[in-house]
């Protein structure tokens, strides 16, 4: 079962949006604790007990546990207050979040008993073996023959790795006309800075012994950050891409902003002109980051078009560094994977998907386009994907994978105290990452949830699936949507047919073409189904929003404002337009019974928040 | 009990060596987890189950089961295998672990099965709250009157914050100059390179609503890097501190080695006489970066003397920041802290561990040069402190806290979509820090720890001490130890009488003054009691070990080599002594009984170890 699944159910593994499974999450709990505690007891078995049992019957004792179990109270109190019910199956549709796997958890809880620490293998020999695994997994599913991963914090900090990486990789022919010129002989520096991560790894094995010197030479000294050209980042920017361009000393003046398509996607036309006009003034290009589901639209740039428009430049001499930031849909990618972990041809994708039941219906809800993105994964240099989105793995758990494991040398440091050289070891992994300590059980977690889902169509395919087929359910839904409220009717609009699994919408008054009360309607609407006002517990329907301002998007929504009749002008005007968002990842909204058990309650959920809008204590501020 | 706790048990608080409270801790995690799954059978109860018991009793449902208890198993199997026994109390003695808190243990376990992220406080309200008052925990605990913290995920992270924030506010004069000139009228780029941080924070609030232009014109622009000068560092440099100059784009070029003393601290005249050679250079010093803690010998440098410097300095013109890296050693201030969190005097300090039990004997383990280090610590920019060190709470839990709660707007930035501007909420976590997405189950079992045990001497400082005493145990024990190998003389020398926990120390052929032989003695002594060599359930004495090199160490370790006979010359010739390396956290050396329990096993331990690389077959080797 481990390289396919025939018949995997998914419900099999969460614990349920009514705890179903409650039970099954407990007495597997228990096992692997009895587990643990036997461990303990059978290190050394002749040691006596440090904790006596006339101590366990102290009064100090005693008090410092109902000390500890009213603290505990207080914690359970505190959580079961103010916690989002994101379990749901068919009342939450917000935040990109869901049920995580039992598996992933219950491998937690239990690595979570040793504490290792997998920035070392000595701390850690189990778990460090299991984060080598889940990079290799990374790497198959991404389609790298010779590639490595890691689990990363989150994917800011994985996004931050890929630009460590491209910044690092960059510098390096500079360094080697310092250090080596007979390696770069003859290059002019417009032709060192564009040369192929390829050829770069090619010149650094030929270095040999001059390897430690040329890296002292490259970006990490802080010499030449500024040479290094401009990295290109979709005009939505997402605050991550910011953070990491200050952070690692490139800068925000090198960002330049892509703008986007009417599907929210990367503009290819507009990324051509730019680079091509920077080239023109001498400015290289650091590298192009490429998104796999847009945290605000679910979209897929088109990485094949990044992949293409590089191939053609290559002969120009241009050539940029593509990191693909895929936390949100990187596992996505298993859906096209058959039990070789091979890509299949679209053509043959729904009878894959029709072998491992990944959607209910005889739908094709997957676009060519996307398809062809997630093909060309294979031919970037690293890529951004967190278990803890689209891999239903508890937080803390991003990752990053690189095309080619020798990459790792560029960024590689070694410290005596946690790395002993020359052990047969299999990866020092603390030397080759951003990150110092980490958790082991992270490592358990992901390395567990790889295991029971198989990284293909049959395992974790399946679950997307699920996840997709939900949203496109919502999507069509919505879609059809209007409500009567007093004598006005309110409209639903979603804004694209979705790349993934994300649908964002609009509530409009029928007849009001204002878009500055479209906009305060949806954010009205968004306090009414969210945490701003009363307790969350109390909420029949949870979603989340967004806002799509000029600075950001450019006029990429214009043609969905004009198509609800509000003029350019006003669009101008406003500047912006407030969305209501909703990351499906449900894992019960796939199925017609379930999903339409759902329909009429959030139907009557939505209309009580509009009431409460036109006719309750907000029917003044909107009137 | 908050505040304080007269008869906390320490013991209550650990599943214990022998899973002595194995079934406390079931019976609280059984109870956390029913408390879970009725929060999700009762939110919306009105709806059906989505798992229906017919499902459940499918054969592919089963099968599913079977499928992941097999993983499960698989798991169980490995990590038992191959994982390191700290939580034995008396015969690990190697690297920074041992037992967590059964408290921050259950309370991530809960936590996680809501699985929050505390990037957006949206996402998270209770965790979220629980993260912001663990960051003014963290303030309160330094000494800080109105500063800030948060979690990281690990003690890398967190010193790379604290570059972050050196670099930006060092900027920011040579910025305020391009922008408004007349608020830094009159100064040299000297002067505005060498301003004191609280200078620089009235001038950015005097900079009203250019304050974002400042920003965007400060070191994240990339500019002036180069011209922020020098980042001092220990002379071990710790790989964390190499990264972080690698990433935040300084270089490592910037990174100044300052010569360690005896004691292996940093040397304060080598560090004023590098100051003042690099200001007559017209170098300015971004920062200095003191230690409390340190990873290899549990050093804590002079912070109070560091401090005192740069006031001395601040007459003449030159200012630095400084960052402590406490990730080791920061809980230990705790101990210094009466039940009002007031830092008590050195004189008053026996009285207050003798009211608390902080030791079990009236014997003052506290240097004085310790206590005024961290009683400095509250003069400082920024502290890195790692509750996943001598917090006792698992990883990844790491921590930064800053002086002065300004300080976060010049690193802080905004995305729309996880953050709600103006709404009435503690942080917007994630427009504040390095990370992206991160655990709330880290929030809630940090915050957990602090509530059971306060954040003075009556808590953890009660458990810092416990760590304390054993380590002063381990180390007066081994001073006078002494192996009998056939007809050679094994001597056992402790390196120096520790400043925290870690006892470093060598095993010496006596009679036999050659430092490569010693060095390869201590190597294979580390070989047979550690991973390399057959597995860690059977070892009976487990170690971790360490290299004191010269280009890292100098000749700081001349004077004890040389106390041990060997040569100059040798020392020389060699470069290195090889030191076997123990970090003592494990709480229950600390009483008499306990401890000579263990010391006839451990001796035993040690003697087999030494046989068998004397008489075995490491004999040859070595003869």
């Amino acid at each position: 079962m481990t390289k396919e699944s025939a018949n995997l159910n998914l419900d099999a593994l969460f614990i349920g949006d009514k705890a179903e499974n409650g039970e099954l999450y407990k007495s597997l709990l228990n096992k692997l604790v009895d587990e643990h505690l036997g461990w303990r007891q059978n290190y050394m078995p002749q040691d006596k007990n440090m904790i006596s049992h006339a101590e366990q019957d102290s009064p100090a004792f005693e008090a410092t546990v109902n000390h500890m179990k009213d603290v505990l109270d207080q914690l359970s109190q505190r959580i079961r207050t103010e916690s989002v019910p994101w379990h749901s199956a068919g009342r939450y549709w917000g935040h990109m979040n869901s049920e995580t796997l039992m598996p992933a958890m219950l491998a937690y809880n239990y690595a979570m008993m040793w504490n290792g620490n997998n920035v070392a293998y000595e701390s850690s020999p189990a778990t460090s073996q299991m984060e080598e695994e889940v990079g290799h997994e990374f790497a198959g599913m991404m389609g790298y023959r010779n590639g490595w991963g890691h689990i990363v914090a989150d994917g800011s900090l994985a996004n931050l790795e890929g630009l460590w990486y491209a910044r690092n990789i960059k510098s390096l022919p500079l360094a080697m006309k310092e250090v080596m010129p007979e390696l770069v002989a003859d290059k002019s520096d417009w032709e060192l800075l564009n040369m192929s991560t390829e050829q770069i790894m090619k010149l650094l094995i030929k270095s040999g012994n001059h390897l430690d010197e040329i890296k002292d030479r490259s970006a990490r000294s802080g010499k030449n950050l500024q040479k290094l050209g401009k990295w290109l980042v979709p005009q939505t920017k997402h605050y991550s891409w910011m953070k990491a361009a200050d952070i690692i000393g490139v800068g925000l003046d090198q960002v330049v902003p892509v703008p986007l398509d009417n599907d929210f996607r990367m503009d290819i036309h507009s990324l051509e002109t730019i680079v091509r006009d920077l080239a023109a003034q001498g400015i290289p290009i650091l590298g192009v980051v490429g998104v796999a589901g847009s945290t605000e639209e679910g979209a897929v740039d088109q990485i094949d078009k990044i992949v293409a428009l590089r191939e053609q430049l290559i002969n120009e001499g241009i050539y940029f560094y593509i990191h693909v930031d895929a936390a949100y849909g990187g596992y996505f990618r298993t859906i096209f994977l058959d039990e070789n972990n091979d890509f299949v041809s679209y053509e043959k994708l729904p009878e894959l998907h029709k072998k491992y039941g990944v959607f209910t219906e005889n739908k094709q809800y997957i676009k060519r386009d996307v398809y062809e993105a997630y093909k060309a994964f294979d031919q970037v240099e690293s890529i951004t994907i967190d278990p803890h989105k689209m891999g239903y793995v508890p937080y803390s758990a991003g990752g990053i994978v690189i095309k080619d494991i020798q990459m790792r040398d560029v960024i590689s440091y070694f410290a005596t105290y946690v790395f002993e050289k020359g052990a047969d070891i299999p990866a020092l992994l603390g030397a080759y990452i951003l990150e110092g300590s980490k958790a082991g059980a992270t490592a358990a977690s992901v390395w567990t949830a790889h295991h029971v889902l198989p990284l293909n169509a049959s395992g974790y395919g399946k679950l997307q699936g699920a996840s997709v087929e939900g949203s496109h359910r919502y999507y069509q839904f919505l879609k059809d949507l209007s409500f009567k409220i007093g004598d006005r009717t309110i409209e639903v609009h979603p804004l694209v047919n979705p790349d993934f699994n994300m649908v964002d919408y609009v509530l409009k008054e029928k007849g009001n073409n204002s878009l500055a009360d479209m906009n305060q309607l949806n954010h009205a609407f968004y306090e009414e189904a969210s945490y701003v006002k009363d307790t969350l517990y109390s909420k029949e329907y949870i979603v989340s929003h967004t806002d799509f301002a000029i600075p950001d998007y450019g006029n990429s929504p214009l043609d969905f404002v004009k198509s609800l009749g509000i003029t350019e002008e006003d669009w101008n005007q406003q500047g912006k337009v407030t969305v209501i968002r909703a990351a499906v990842l449900t894992p019960y909204m796939n199925t017609e019974d379930n999903f339409y058990y759902f329909v009429p309650k959030i139907k009557l959920a939505m209309k009580k928040d509009l009431e409460a809008i036109f006719e309750g204590s907000r029917a003044k501020q909107l009137s």
